[in-house]
């Protein structure tokens, strides 16, 4: 990797989608990890520019996106979608900037690294001006399955998924609000954002389904990143992608193959100090990895270390891991990727990045 | 079987646990679909006698549980926990009743019939007083799996559960309820029934983890009775249970491996039609199993068929079900078992039951 070719040893930074749900949590991830920056510059579509947000204590308005918007720009944190994603990133390269980006745009594409630090850090170098952001349950998975696969190889994954709210951005964590407090009121109440009912209610992920195969957006993107970030593009990965009435944190039931017999201690072991990872794996006072506790951590927790009752070989472990969406599933991990860009020497764990909202 | 002992064509029937979440639903599954019954008798703990609660437009009075309760009862339908079970059962037996009971107590009992009418209704003959209804995941569960097993066969079933507050009971959804109304309002709430705050939150399910396997109470259960219904006691079952903030319908993932390929038209195909199964499986629609759906419903909803992507065989399928805790999951099963006994030239489906209340 190269870090002389930047123009300033804390450089400038934009963000793009600045209002969002995810947005919002990258203005607080530079902030509470003190993301040595000269200048912060928010950006957004048109309809939301004119809003002002906090950062070390000062308001910042943000502007809408135009051609100029890049100038003098080292570092582009992207979250506005694929769309946008598509549209901008090549003028932000083209001013001069590394673009980090959050949306499905570019994770797919052999010449753009998709990165976890933790798993896959050596790939950042071979960057041609965009970094991608992996999918959320992609990120919260690997986290913990690389360290596995390292110590004991890996044959096979199996995923169920209990994903909130924020994935589908602002607007459905409030619609599950909303749609709660109506249910609870027993008044009626029309969901906006999603198709189906959310209050006290569950549904397959609501990306559209591939009409062949059955399987959802959502999942197919699991599928393929996870294969990419552990190196594996023929890894068998299945997956049920579900939406939870969960406001922030993602859940996975996960079960995993190795080559050979592996003990839950093992496996326990293996993850313990794990970097990004913290064990949650309390059986007598029944306490593993939730929503509740992995909210506002920059850590993934991972818990629940047992034998696959379904494999007989004792090849095969269950356990449960959870984290936040909209920080490692998305903004903490975009923003460890810039530090691994600009700042290496300050590599940090993932460890508390800022406090829940939800 | 024998039907010619019974002492009265239309048997009077007893409700041991009327007020609980169950209990109430046992009235109005009896109520709904007009069971042939003569009279009946609401039972509970003695401190919930007293209580009236409706019946075919009457107020019946709830009665403490005594030696004599049983006296003149031909049909007792039981949901008041295992220590009640095993105190009442023996003693409606030997006044001449047939038991049918919600509770664990008697399930693995190799003498005691373990039944899901549309499964295994040939063992219910064998009774010798006390037949057992499963546990709910079990029967949500093996309802689709049984035709899927008799087309194809079956050599492995893998779950992850997405399970409502009603399986902890009345008070459990309560809790749910008043917590999330707490957080919605920014109070605090302090659990009383669950161990872990519930409120837009999930984990792993409640019951006591057995510190050697790593597995909990529920999720042993269901594997267990899993395999006695599907008269398979060596098939490998593999469990995640969770506990989701739903208040009353269970969800389940499933992967199930044959012996040889099936295709998911296949499997979809074998499940159109079978008892007590209403498929809903609509990809361009993204319309597949949820609780708000199968709430209130007597038939197990299935769907979302696809070719597991971790099998590259082709031998396993994923597919999900959602199914009434309360009603299939419970209550109705019961009274479909009594119907069995009772009336079975009355053998009906199990559509639409009654409304939910949740």
């Amino acid at each position: 990797m190269t870090f002389h070719s930047f123009r300033r040893a804390h450089p400038n930074v934009a963000i793009l989608g600045a209002t969002g749900a995810v947005g919002v949590e990258l203005i607080r991830c530079l902030e509470a990890r003190d993301f040595p920056l000269s200048r912060l510059k928010l950006l957004a579509s048109p309809r939301s520019a004119g809003r002002t947000l906090s950062f070390r204590g000062e308001a910042l308005t943000v502007d809408a996106v135009d051609a100029a918007s890049f100038d003098d720009v080292d570092l582009a944190l992207f979250s506005a979608g694929a769309s946008q994603s598509r549209e901008w990133a090549p003028r932000a390269v083209a001013a001069g900037a590394v673009v980090v980006d959050n949306s499905s745009a570019f994770r797919m594409d052999p010449a753009t690294p998709l990165v976890v630090p933790e798993v896959n850090p050596e790939t950042i170098g071979a960057h041609r001006g965009v970094i991608a952001n992996p999918n959320c349950v992609a990120i919260i998975a690997v986290v913990p399955i690389h360290p596995l696969q390292q110590a004991f190889g890996l044959t096979r994954i199996r995923m169920a998924t209990y994903q909130a709210a924020s994935g589908a951005g602002a607007a459905a964590m409030e619609e599950l609000r909303a749609g709660t407090a109506a249910y609870l009121a027993g008044e009626a109440f029309t969901p906006q954002v999603l198709k189906h009912p959310y209050a006290f209610n569950l549904f397959s992920h609501d990306s559209a389904v591939d009409e062949e195969s059955g399987y959802n957006g959502e999942e197919l993107k699991v599928v393929a990143e996870t294969q990419r970030l552990l190196g594996r593009p023929n890894l068998p990965v299945g997956i049920t992608s579900v939406r939870v009435p969960v406001l922030r944190a993602h859940t996975i039931a996960l079960t995993l193959k190795f080559p050979e017999p592996v003990s839950p201690e093992a496996a326990r072991e293996a993850l313990s100090g794990a970097p990004g990872v913290r064990i949650v794996d309390d059986r007598a006072g029944n306490h593993f990895p939730m929503p509740s506790e992995s909210q506002g951590q920059g850590d993934v927790l991972a818990g629940r270390f047992r034998r696959d009752l379904a494999d007989p070989t004792g090849r095969s472990i269950c356990l449960m891991v959870s984290g936040d969406q909209l920080l490692k599933g998305a903004a903490l991990n975009a923003v460890q990727i810039a530090e691994q860009l600009f700042c290496p020497q300050q590599l940090r764990s993932s460890a508390p990045a800022t406090e829940p909202v939800a």
